[in-house]
């Protein structure tokens, strides 16, 4: 590659190729259901900013806290989740956004079905596969949009790696690490009885659910291929996560074509996140990846030389939402669907269903140095 | 830390603190047993440049082999394996270093031991559990030291890690990632013939053996912990293969306290090597990693700060060589010893007894986008 083939591959690059849609086209407004930390800190201040997109309603189990939320916010209106269920301020929004504990998704999708309005839906999708089926199922039924709100799809440096993998630029796929954790305790929430930590609500784990499905969506994504087979360790010592299985867990995933991707994730450790994908030609390298707004760097490696991508930093939730909106404003159909968020909930219970065997290794005999 | 403690702390590193003898010791003489490619151009070039040894003997089965690469060496003598195991110019060299296939290390290091010479093996030790402790046990026997040639335990970046590790500085391991590749039949050797793909002579595997050993004993190296118990996922498909199970291979290994490492190897895949640690408090990457001659380059992260530690260029061998030979000189015990050599001898045997269980996923529904 020369260097006007550089510039030329630099410029070629459109951080936006879904967009269709204009400011012209109107806008999506939103109800978001839920008012914990990420629609206060993330979701809602991305459709603030966002030219396709606006936050009309907010509901919250007690209209009190909605209110005093949607207050906070600068939204128009707070209800409460019986009120939301009964149709109240319809008129008000043309869109849902899920964002409770999971196991309250397929209800809030439900309602929302049952109203016709399109549904964007946090992931993990549910407490368990058989919820997420009927989470589909329910949107199927009424014939309603559903997204899975994977915010990397949307990312810049992930819809560039994608590309990079699909063209042949690192060849064919031979392995993949990932990893994403953060100290949900320490750094996130300190209330030990948050609902991330607690089965009924949560659903079936904690750093898996949470985290894990970050890079393994990602490699999903990056691969265009779902997994076949995985094999999990969990562990969970620490005061707090008593009641999962999974305050850290390492899995590792079976790709078609003996792809095997190794991924951990913790809620107990430092705050990263990373993706590296080797080929037979080179490899590529997503660090800093997964967390919002923390800016994005891809690295792609060829016969001994690199180049370091790096991308304006972009609030991932802002694209999420104005490519959802774009789509829904210009009648075209979206993507991540339910069907595919189920594959993931798929890997995430086998991963949660129990340790798979392992080969154990003799005590070693004493060394001395 | 302020500027000056980042100067005293960047003073206070020694690339080799184990160092105490001088050439004015003395050189430990090697005869080097093998003449392959990684005697030729890595082994006998290292001792070439090193102050405190010399290659005074090179063995290969035939004695045509052998005095034809003491020619092209510049080594004074070649002889016959069979002439070596006769005590054949025993007076000329002081120690052993082992480099034959591996299969055939006992009977070198058992004709080693029998000439009372102190052996430095290459790893993996032996073709089995089995033979790798017989091997122990010769060495043992004759009361000859036995140094396992881990060259990573002697590369000062390696070391460096491993101090900020047993410190403290990225907090408790909480997880690790390790991956090796290279093109072994398009960048290192294209003999499909060759002794790493033939069973009756590399033992029990292909890419866990030759390449997966290196991110697994400097995972060892940097904890200072052994495995207890692995899972893997094993995959050969392309020609040149076909009789080793493990083309590719990814294993996780279980340490103490939930510490689990994901690892990957692959003999087909583009040449590359990292390690990456993550703690409560922080992180730590070697990239690139493992390749002799590479460079190395550390990465420390902490509490949103990251400090890159670059290192002069060293040749790992010459680190390793010299290593050992300070030890003999100054008449203080070797490391890696055997026993420590047969730990990762008896978790390569479990990642190749064949793959562990792993849950299936069910083929996902058809999605469209």
């Amino acid at each position: 590659m020369n260097s006007s083939t550089l510039a030329a591959y630099l410029d070629d690059f459109d951080r936006r190729d879904w967009q269709e849609a204009t400011p012209a086209d109107g806008t999506v407004r939103f109800a978001m259901v839920g008012v914990g930390w990420w629609v206060r800190e993330q979701a809602a201040p991305a459709v603030a900013a966002s030219d396709l997109c606006e936050t009309t309603v907010l509901v919250s189990r007690e209209r009190e806290k909605a209110a005093n939320a949607a207050d906070a916010l600068g939204v128009e209106r707070g209800i409460s989740a019986a009120e939301f269920r009964d149709g109240v301020a319809a008129d008000a929004y043309d869109a849902v956004y899920v964002c409770t504990p999971n196991a309250a998704h397929l209800e809030t999708v439900e309602a929302a079905a049952a109203l016709d309005k399109p549904v964007l839906c946090e992931k993990p999708m549910e407490a368990s596969v058989e919820r997420a089926e009927a989470l589909v199922d329910a949107c199927d039924a009424a014939g309603v949009p559903l997204m899975v709100a994977y915010r990397m799809q949307t990312d810049p440096a992930v819809r560039r790696a994608r590309e990079l993998v699909q063209a042949g630029a690192i060849g064919d796929v031979a392995a993949v690490h990932g990893h994403m954790s953060q100290r949900l305790l320490r750094d996130i929430n300190p209330n030990p009885e948050q609902w991330r930590l607690n089965p009924d609500l949560a659903g079936f784990g904690a750093s898996v659910t949470d985290l894990g499905v970050y890079p393994l969506n990602t490699t999903r994504f990056l691969l265009d291929a779902d997994p076949r087979a995985v094999q999990s360790m969990l562990y969970s010592a620490h005061d707090g996560f008593e009641d999962v299985p999974d305050e850290r867990a390492a899995f590792t995933a079976r790709f078609p074509d003996g792809v095997f991707a190794s991924f951990s994730a913790s809620q107990r450790a430092y705050e990263t996140g990373f993706l590296r994908v080797v080929g037979t030609e080179g490899e590529l390298e997503l660090d800093p990846a997964f967390f919002n707004r923390n800016g994005s760097a891809l690295t792609v490696t060829r016969e001994g030389q690199s180049a370091e991508i790096g991308f304006e930093s972009v609030d991932q939730m802002e694209e999420e939402f104005d490519y959802f909106a774009d789509r829904l404003l210009t009648d075209r159909p979206v993507y991540p669907t339910g069907e595919h968020g189920v594959v993931d909930m798929r890997v995430i219970e086998a991963v949660l269903d129990g340790e798979t065997d392992a080969h154990p290794i003799a005590e070693p005999a004493l060394t001395s140095r």
